[in-house]
């Protein structure tokens, strides 16, 4: 791992700058995904068959998942996964409630309501990658905030496959998706996005995908919601001398375990600890499957930067803005106050991230790339619309008349002023 | 106006082939766009001189737009406009407070928190239009909800000009904006984004622009947040034989009056309100200022829609997913549970859309082109963030190890599982 010292001014620098090259945009993609979308635009289903014979080498013939696929699922599903699904979910939902919203109104004045509504979105989509990357914990963490807001019908697409994964199609059941297509890539989000014979138009997209994906949300975007287009996963731990190297070591290689470019950064301001945890990441890569993918993403994108004090600490942390944020500290939730910018925060020394990343209830679709400084976590909110309303009544909008006519014409409207001038009792 | 009949059905295609027309992207400016930005992250300052000089004609040697320039536009604002400003503020803070959000926490089982904290997001910028499009009220509304939600700093930028409109900088004072800079166009956006020698990065940017502005911030989308990318305005009535022709004539028109591409869209079950609502229309059209604005508008943009009842009328309507609706019948509040997508509700037929505009409180920042299927009014919630927070002590984490760990396991994560494990008190 990269040492980082000096000022906190200084180590602000170096990471303002590894930032902007993460947030570097990929336009590789871009010819080739606005060509894959017009064709599915304007072809709708043949253009899906077509691109999935070419991309995943299969012959569809139903794009529809059907219900007796899903039964046989669950059937052929692990005892043991199925139940610690179950948990997690019932863990996932007691969370999201909280996060239901609820409209306000009042009547400031004589005449006049104002108010908010809340609406869930309609429809809404969700990607499911296919392959090695399904993870049936990602199903339930995109589809529960959904239906806990309302949504009235929720389309899953992941991509065709002899044997789909039983968890996949267990998740998506048991999380409430409606219908389930078997298309990716691309040509999958294109049809959420513009509708095909057989696939419906949706409100929002959201789920996690390769770069034709990512590429595709983004341009589909203004014409459908979208949730984020996510960077490379992240953990940020915050960690004294109290800390547990082993502890602190296996988190740390949990994350970089994804991909070769997750990113790992421990921020102490002890030494000692550095030392030490750089001593069990080597002890344990030894022995972990995936070393190939973490000892890579670890040397190149692992970070260790030596601060001053808890202060300094928490300043750097707010610059580094991670998705995941790890405070491994004895009194961990005292220094809660200090969070500014996080996705989100697992406290003390036997919070580790993976048990927000299956099962705590906490959503694990999260903001990467420093951009907790300004989005949040996957949730309820991203489901719903607030919808304002604004009621007056005569004796009101005449009340009202000089400062909006004033205003109007002070801004070189007139069909402004008009509007309200015509409501005017002498008129 | 262009009238719609036909069942449902038929209008709703037609009305989403209207939408997908609006919603073709306009990639033109996007070359010019992308050079700028890179010139303004390379030379900073410098840059920014070298475009205003190009682009404004101007001269720059302060940045800033200084205390004296704010304290003298407020001896020169007309008293009218002044007091009117004032009003506005009140209610649109009173409105807006109402939307801020707390946090919760839960203790779900034992040994376990769980919770979510509201944070403000640190720093915003506000980009302001020039020359006529520079509106007060826009001001006010996009930096009200930030101040509201507890932004620590607030930066405007707007165009450079020999004299700026007074009632501009004095709503930016009366609002809270921190700090106002001279510049303008996809190079203030940039400054904005990467900052420069003397303008702060931020870490969001709202506020409306032509193509140049808007192109720019879809290109800085991700490195900071944006609001959303607006496109031309527009208003749905909602009208019955109740409803007065010359206030809907009215009111479509000062919708009209904004740009040759806002759309003005009435839905009816009366063909005589239809009639007497076109033939109002013509003749406030004889004598109104921006007639060579609105006549175009109307023309091209128009709509009538026809519809069976009261269902259809809201079933239609929905469809069209309107920024400002209006509901003019007489027991319009009735109705709102019928608003599935809108931005801005005016209920009855004295609540004229400028009212909303200008005044009452609600937000006149909205999601256009059928967006509000998935997106809402700018808001005190777009200036916060939601971060998540879980802490588990060690008994909770064993008694969850099973889960956790089959999840893991299943996935093939076996980092995620040892980070499990190795908190187990065996070990």
């Amino acid at each position: 791992m990269k040492r980082l010292t000096g000022t906190n001014d200084e180590i602000a620098k170096i990471l303002s700058q590894e930032q902007l090259e993460l947030s570097k945009e990929n336009l590789d993609a871009e010819a080739t995904v606005r060509e894959i979308i017009e064709r599915v635009k304007e072809e709708g289903d043949e253009a899906l068959r077509a691109y999935s014979k070419k991309f995943d080498q299969v012959e569809l013939f139903d794009l529809q998942v059907s219900d007796q696929a899903i039964n046989e699922a669950f059937d052929k599903i692990d005892r043991d996964v199925l139940s610690a699904l179950q948990n997690a979910k019932a863990n996932i939902e007691s969370y999201h409630k909280q996060q239901l919203e609820t409209g306000f109104e009042d009547q400031p004045s004589q005449g006049v309501i104002r108010g908010q509504l809340i609406r869930p979105i309609e429809r809404v989509g969700v990607y499911v990658p296919g392959g090695t990357a399904a993870y049936p914990s990602s199903v339930l963490m995109n589809v529960l905030p959904a239906k806990i807001a309302g949504v009235k019908e929720i389309i899953m697409i992941t991509p065709p496959q002899k044997d789909f994964n039983p968890a996949i199609l267990v998740a998506a059941k048991m999380a409430g998706v409606d219908k389930i297509y078997q298309v990716g890539g691309s040509q999958g989000i294109a049809a959420l996005a513009y509708g095909t014979q057989t696939i419906p138009k949706v409100d929002k997209i959201t789920g996690p995908g390769n770069i034709f994906v990512a590429t595709a949300k983004k341009l589909v975007y203004g014409l459908v919601g979208i949730d984020m287009i996510a960077g490379p996963s992240e953990i940020g731990v915050i960690a004294d001398e109290t800390a547990h190297p082993a502890y602190v070591a296996a988190d740390l290689l949990s994350q970089a375990e994804h991909d070769v470019r997750a990113r790992a950064i421990l921020v102490t301001d002890s030494e000692e600890l550095a030392d030490a945890v750089e001593a069990e990441i080597e002890r344990q890569l030894q022995t972990l499957p995936r070393q190939t993918i973490a000892r890579p993403s670890i040397e190149n994108n692992g970070r260790i930067i030596i601060a001053q004090d808890a202060d300094s600490m928490f300043e750097l942390m707010n610059l580094v803005a991670p998705e995941h944020l790890e405070i491994a500290m004895d009194k961990a939730y005292d220094y809660l106050d200090k969070v500014q910018n996080a996705g989100s925060v697992f406290l003390g020394h036997y919070t580790s991230e993976p048990i927000g990343d299956y099962y705590a209830g906490a959503n694990h679709v999260l903001p990467t790339t420093a951009t907790s400084r300004f989005s949040s976590a996957l949730g309820v909110h991203d489901f719903i619309k607030r919808i304002q309303y604004t009621q007056y009544d005569q004796y009101a909008v005449n009340q009202a008349e000089k400062d909006i006519t004033t205003l109007a014409y002070a801004e070189g409207l007139q069909a402004h002023a008009r509007a309200i001038e015509v409501r005017h009792d002498k008129h």
